[in-house]
């Protein structure tokens, strides 16, 4: 017989519209079956695999939404030049085994007269709020709206943005959604780099540098552990990490509280480490908690 | 034997907090009922209870909000003084046959680090929006809360505040909400006067002068019919008729597009009247349809 590699991954069902998303969900609460989402703007890695699994494990019906949110872009910034890899991204999923996907056009969620926008918590307003004026109305104005869409019972995201995570939680409270918000451990690269879509715009020499964002936190998490607890004597030492690399556009190195994201002088229980810098002209960020958990 | 009268009218069932209410929709949606909203805030007339009748008559179960709700208020406006009477809401209510009435506290809407609000659409700025300024950002704030606490199929809210219901309609559309927005027509006492919780603030010679918003709308509907179709004649007329009257101070004398409230100059088809104006301290607020419908 001849040797014929038959797959057994089927793409997962790809729809466009409102309508044919509110249908699918009406079909599956039909079955009693749970609704779970997973958010994403596509360029899928590992990080956004691992909330899909996520849900696959905690929900009977898992939506990914795949949509390049324009309105969380400032004008300045890389809308234009973000991956958009649909067709790969459907080759991810289908490994996974997803239900749905909902790639809605610009023109389906922001059709012409939109105008009604969620003024974002008091917890956007520092670290990424400052350096992304409006950042968060668009994040805030499009989850909503997906979770509206969607209907799901649980939409799962990334720690990998930990700001934006606290942000959708504080909304999802303050407005009654009936949904439940699950926060995923960030997903690292074997060196710790936490994968990003934005990681493609790397060259070699940046990828390197881009790694200093890591160290700074374990930087952060060892000097906590040998005793040292004051904030400023433990971000000096993190810029001076990047000051090393020559990555010279720091957005923040901060040590806040956890929850509220105010500033933290002297570390006592749980704090959060949050940097965020450019290397090359590509912005990342990333963060991890210090103090107990990781 | 004794002449004893049993009322049949049972008090709707009375809760005032989140869970209660969610466990009492769960209750209702797992019976498969569709579910219908009346959001007001107390001091119940006429007007309410017409929609009210529109959920009963349409609707499997219907539920009634009663919440004086601080942030759509002014801070030189009537919050203190805006009649409460609880009492006498839910005997209204109990000859109806409402099936819940939801009235929560002010803790309960807005715990303490509330800071989530919505935006609302271009259609609020013009008219109340100009007059009353953050009037309708508190109303949005407020309507999507109880949309999302209530997870009703359809709501239901009064032509009386005709930009409200608009924007709102907005809302529901710009945010995708699974709701259903259905605009009940303006109840009028028989002498025209469009009915509000306001209306008691009115002493009796007031309460003649008051008739002046209802007159002026029908002037213009007379004038429309006589062959008149310039705006700035029509609202002149209109505003002869407040002097007259001795209002003086008119917030607004409009003649608009009826869906997005821009002013008409030149009356052709549909167009809507709206007019705002205090009779003593009191501000009152009225509006019709010219050209077809009313």
């Amino acid at each position: 017989m001849p040797n014929v590699t038959i797959s057994t991954d089927a793409r997962p069902r790809l729809v466009t519209t409102a309508i044919e998303l509110r249908d699918a969900v009406a079909a599956a609460r039909a079955d009693g079956k749970t609704i779970g989402l997973a958010p994403t703007m596509g360029a899928l890695h590992g990080g956004h695999l691992s909330l899909v699994r996520a849900s696959l494990a905690q929900c009977d019906y898992t939506i990914v939404t795949i949509f390049v949110n324009p309105t969380q872009f400032g004008p300045h910034e890389d809308l234009g030049e973000y991956p958009r890899t649909l067709e790969t991204d459907l080759d991810a999923l289908s490994q996974c085994g997803v239900d749905l996907v909902f790639a809605p056009t610009n023109d389906g969620i922001y059709p012409k007269g939109f105008s009604t926008y969620v003024d974002p918590p008091r917890v956007a307003e520092a670290l990424e709020g400052q350096c992304r004026r409006g950042h968060f109305r668009g994040v805030t104005t499009v989850v909503l709206k997906l979770f509206n869409l969607a209907q799901a019972d649980v939409a799962f995201f990334g720690q990998k943005d930990y700001q934006q995570s606290l942000v959708i939680r504080w909304m999802v409270q303050d407005l009654d959604f009936p949904i439940e918000v699950r926060v995923c451990p960030t997903v690292r690269e074997p060196d710790g780099l936490a994968m990003s879509s934005r990681n493609r715009y790397l060259s070699q020499p940046e990828r390197e540098q881009a790694l200093t964002l890591w160290r700074s936190l374990k930087l952060a998490v060892e000097l906590f552990a040998q005793g040292e607890s004051d904030a400023e004597r433990i971000t000096a030492r993190m810029r001076e990490l990047f000051e090393q690399t020559n990555i010279n556009r720091v957005d923040y190195v901060a040590l806040a509280d956890p929850e509220t994201l105010q500033p933290v002088h002297q570390i006592q229980a749980s704090t959060v480490a949050l940097v965020a810098a450019y290397v090359g002209d590509t912005r990342l960020i990333d963060n991890c908690r210090i103090g107990n958990d990781e």
